[in-house]
């Protein structure tokens, strides 16, 4: 397969949107310049995102946020049902088709999400998580997994500017602290995920990720 | 537990909601009469169904028929993850709870439906929707489940007659025989499912059931 699947893993505020886009631009006018990608004839890229990559994904997310709802509390374990039908319909309607093409595919967010963010985080069930996270894979896995790791206070401060965060209390700081926690154990497991330091300008995070695509996906 | 957990099962057109509600009245005025549950300062008996028990689910159930995705068709494994997802929210927040209050709870439909309809009927993988069945009952199982047993043919005709189908094609045939072989053998291996001769008239059918219940359920 000449498609590639390319993960953004990390904490709010760590750059990932901004840095999928440059990545994508990169990624053209490598193609275009003849530089990378001389063998083939047309380059496709893709980007989406979990939860919310399809209309499926996305009224499952309404119905996660659904008010009318709130008298009945969804529980935890329908919780993690839901986020795996999303991804199983995420999967089976874009990723794959997109990879079957020849399609280079940016994901912002996949399985390691929901094991550092419902698992480590809020700490649901992770034999469950993995369970249902190999369900909804069937096993496809990402080619390269980049893990943009910023500063917990760094990353919340600036998605709080962006007004992507409400707030910044101590209760947040210390679950972004578990999730990032999560991240590292499935770093540190895993040779697929590679740890892209997201304290830097973004130009050079976006420069370290490039060397990295390069050096693991197309040095052949 | 005092609480009872009674699951009714079979292909349409079976009588099952009949049923259940001759049976709810029946063991009200059991109770009443002080016939059976003599022991208990109150009964509550609860109707319940599958899919579609709660708010979640009834939500669910809408996506899962809304017109506006259509040109994005749900894969089956979405389906199964959808269907376990309402299955668990039933459970855990009407099912547990009601029988933890010591009520009988009467269901229409639970995990058999789907090896059934799912698995034999339509062919989806069946290791999938067991496993997923597992995951979503968390391990709870029926204290009695009667399949409610008709000939095929005449309960799509009592189904097409009360206007709960539209037609009765031969396809609908083979698919309802599928299904109702998929039953037979679930009660072969499983003694908690009792088949019930539902050809029979109404009074006689709730008959077997009432014999069944007190015979498995209240006999001590």
């Amino acid at each position: 397969m000449i498609g590639k699947f390319i993960v953004f893993e990390g904490v709010e505020g760590g750059g990932k949107t901004t840095q999928i886009k440059l990545l994508r631009n990169w990624l053209l006018e490598q193609w275009e310049s003849d530089k990378l990608f001389s063998k083939y004839k047309d380059l496709e890229v893709i980007i989406t995102r979990e939860p919310g990559g399809t209309k499926v994904g996305k009224a499952l997310r309404e119905l996660l946020l659904n008010a009318d709802l709130s008298e009945e509390q969804i529980q935890e374990k329908t919780e993690l049902l839901l986020y795996a039908a999303d991804r199983a319909q995420h999967i089976e309607t874009l990723i794959k088709p997109s990879l079957e093409r020849g399609a280079i595919v940016l994901c912002d967010r996949f399985i390691d999400s929901t094991i550092a963010y419902q698992g480590y985080g809020r700490g649901l069930d992770l034999a469950l998580i993995k369970q249902l996270n190999h369900i909804a894979t069937g096993g496809l896995k990402s080619d390269l997994t980049l893990w943009l790791d910023i500063d917990v206070e760094i990353g919340l401060t600036r998605a709080k500017n962006r007004g992507k965060i409400d707030r910044m209390e101590q209760a947040d700081i210390q679950f972004h602290q578990r999730v990032k926690k999560g991240y590292e154990e499935l770093a540190e497991n895993n040779p697929l995920i590679v740890r892209i330091d997201a304290d830097l300008t973004i130009k050079k995070v976006q420069q370290q990720i490039q060397e990295i695509i390069v050096q693991k996906l197309y040095s052949k």
